[in-house]
């Protein structure tokens, strides 16, 4: 890590702490550099990074200042669940939304993709090519159950960046953290048995329980706290619950990071009722935060959480690279590894340990995350312009993915059948749900931000506006107000 | 293909058919030359392919003539098998033997691992590094459900090779054939529910039916003939069977083809039971005749054949690139690849796209196919000189792996832990079998026959010798003949 980032990273934990307000005047660059023994540049391009991560804005001639406090949108509503367990139905939306190649006409606005163009993802390729150039038979051969033990021992080491200490042996590599969360439900979970999830949820979790013959038990959950942990509770007392599976870090889809306090709850109450937790942290090395929020497993003394994560939104989602740490629950995790795919491709796990191994990770997250945090920004600023004033949105703490709830005579099924013919889709609402509901939510994706972001946006903007009551009674009230005026 | 391997398929062609028999005298090289209008040289080429095969034999100032008939060792007899359905069990035999390394020091002698060093090979590491360095955003990208477009439309043409004509809208890359047959089955089968096998079977297939909770219905298979219709017809009729699991072609681990009239009788039988039929082919594309035998799928009226394959076995097990043609399943069959695994690599089904369509494939299948033909004449003729006498031996017709029974006294689980102390592996009986039977079998890979190879056979067969009562008596009696010869 270069001296200013260090420096950067230093004041940007006492802007998160509350120790610099918003609107407060930062040190002077010359008092800065003197106070921390660096020079007058190093002390610029601390300042130029936070300035470009929007946290704070220089005023000229009178210095440096924390951002004023966004106004933040109105959150969504939690939502309402079904209080018994249900079978999960909308697979043919989530089968539909991913069947279209990422080389077609069609702008997807919904799906948990990253932007894998970013220059700091090129030694990544670098890797991989010279892994094949190498001829090396290694990487033609079958893998072992548990993965290459060179990419074991790498994802072992980074684990101390979410708290934990993770030994090579305790880990699978897995095809993406999909076959991950599909292993982990199977190895602590019959057919038939119940599942709780957060809710609104990741549909692949969901569509898991679907495949393998269990049940969903929604739990509510707020945009800003998380997963009800007294409505979790309720459920845990009243059925025979086996696993708590949820994104407790930079949530998907709705951008929470569940304090630690409530994390240590959570743990504590899948201890009480002697269940699983597991624990899908795929967008925890993105959040905005420094350092990283830890992850439940950090706090597991029992080995009863799954830790589930993978490469598919750090890296990129075509290597197919995922990896979990089951815990008490390996032996099995192993056997529904081998059922399921028998091994993980080879060559992707070599190429990515040399990226790490090279030092090529920790430069590329940073990278990421100041791009994905002024990315939100832009984007929850776009939206406030062009979306109708009835809408709420969430307010993600890591990740590239925004939760929008629109006023509830919008179809977001409809509006994507209507978006498609214009070549843009997003992901609605009813895929998150069990049952159907957020009928009027929309996921949408903001790691890129660019003129077809933008276009795309204001389109879905326009569209939402047409139909909107509260739009309406606005630009009437604007007529009159401009027709007095000019009268 | 060039006119010289035309002329050797046909010649081929003709002493399998019996048109040539053993010993027979085949045209001189002139004649041979005048009658099809070719080169001398090109006649010479061929009669050296087929000597390579070991198919004809040169003798000097005579000709060539086809090689006489190999004296086939007795083939081992029927398995007995539970005349009921039954749970799996032997996951921790089949856990152990994949838990090797390619890269340690261990000489596995058990697992279904191709070659992967032959120099026809070397255009798919250029196309894999190829696809990497042109750094082409597509290649890290999430794929469809369904797998890349120009992969499936190889594999769809390639199809006519076995009788089919598939569409590349009908086929599923998956990740190895393992995901492949996982998939088909939970498509096909509830947990709880029973699918049929083959005996031996391959022990993939029966720890997924153990993973999903299904029952196995073991079904008698004779070496040569292939699952016994019989047998499996009185299943049909006593049990609720959902699905019949076979590998019809170049069977793992007996090596016998199915003959095309007991592959119609099979799809008829699944036809009148109302069952599906999952026809794992994935040793298919190595069956020493030509042309390759046509699968069961070739025959489907009604899709209710999965068929399944991979290129791990032509190709390289590294990539776990698989693929399947559910048939009527396909629907099903997309929703399990979607909980499973999300999609598919990216890159290596790119890579290997390019591989077929540059017209590498076929030449590098058929050198496979020549080496693993003369592979397994040899090793048989090892085998017949170093293991006892009372050694049965399968004589496989495709692919490159051996199955023997050896004296009942012997127990292969405990051979391969005296053989790890020498740093060698076998894959024991056990492992193919749903109830542990098959113990004084065990299942040896000809992919290489190279001195380690050789070695290793030598010590697995001095190791049987030292305790077989036969060869024993056969000491004793080489000595008392000895000594009375020197007396």
């Amino acid at each position: 890590m270069h001296r200013y980032e260090r420096l950067a990273d230093h004041l940007r934990e006492r802007i998160q702490a509350g120790y610099y307000r918003p609107d407060d005047r930062l040190p002077s660059v010359r008092a800065l550099a003197e106070s921390h023994g660096v020079s007058l540049s190093t002390v610029q391009q601390a300042y130029h990074q936070l300035e470009d991560a929007q946290l704070i804005l220089a005023r000229p001639k009178s210095g440096y200042f924390v951002s004023p406090q966004r106004e933040r949108p109105a959150l969504p509503p939690v939502g309402r669940t079904a209080q018994r367990p249900v079978e999960v139905s909308q697979w043919e939306q989530v089968r539909e939304g991913t069947c279209i190649l990422p080389d077609t006409e069609i702008f997807h606005l919904g799906r948990g993709m990253p932007d894998i163009d970013a220059p700091t993802l090129k030694p990544l390729l670098r890797a991989l090519s010279r892994v094949s150039r190498r001829q090396d038979l290694v990487g033609l051969n079958y893998d072992t159950l548990h993965g290459r033990p060179e990419l074991r021992e790498e994802i072992a080491r980074l684990s101390v960046g979410h708290g934990c200490r993770l030994h090579p042996d305790e880990l699978v590599v897995t095809t993406g953290c999909h076959e991950a969360i599909s292993i982990a439900m199977r190895a602590v979970c019959e057919p038939g048995g119940i599942i709780a999830v957060d809710s609104p949820s990741f549909y692949g979790a969901l569509q898991s329980i679907r495949a393998y013959g269990m049940k969903a038990m929604e739990i509510p959950t707020d945009p800003e706290t998380g997963i009800s942990l007294e409505a979790l509770e309720l459920a845990l007392e009243q059925w025979p619950i086996r696993a708590i599976q949820v994104t407790p870090t930079c949530n998907n889809p709705l951008g929470y990071t569940l304090s630690v306090e409530r994390k240590r709850a959570l743990y504590a109450l899948a201890q009480r009722f002697d269940v699983a937790i597991i624990e899908d942290d795929v967008y925890g090395d993105l959040a905005y935060a420094f350092p990283r929020p830890v992850t439940i497993k950090s706090f597991d003394e029992d080995g009863r959480v799954l830790l589930c994560s993978s490469f598919s939104k750090t890296l990129a989602p075509g290597l197919r690279l995922g990896w979990m740490a089951p815990g008490r629950y390996l032996e099995r995790a192993l056997h529904m590894k081998y059922v399921g795919t028998g091994s993980t491709a080879t060559q992707g796990q070599m190429a990515v340990a040399e990226f790490i191994r090279e030092g090529h990770f920790e430069p590329h997250l940073r990278r990421m995350r100041r791009q994905y945090q002024r990315n939100r920004n832009a984007m929850l600023d776009l939206i406030a312009e062009v979306f109708p004033l009835s809408t709420r949105i969430s307010f993600p703490e890591g990740g590239f993915l925004l939760w929008l709830e629109c006023d509830a005579s919008v179809d977001t099924v409809a509006l994507n059948t209507r978006l498609m013919t214009e070549g843009i889709r997003i992901a609605p609402g009813v895929m998150f749900s069990a049952t159907g509901k957020y009928r009027s939510c929309l996921r949408l994706n903001y790691s890129l931000f660019d003129a077809a972001t933008r276009q795309a946006v204001k389109r879905i903007g326009a569209i939402l506006s047409e139909s909107d009551p509260a739009t309406a009674e606005d630009r009437i009230r604007a007529s009159v107000l401009q027709e007095s005026l000019s009268s």
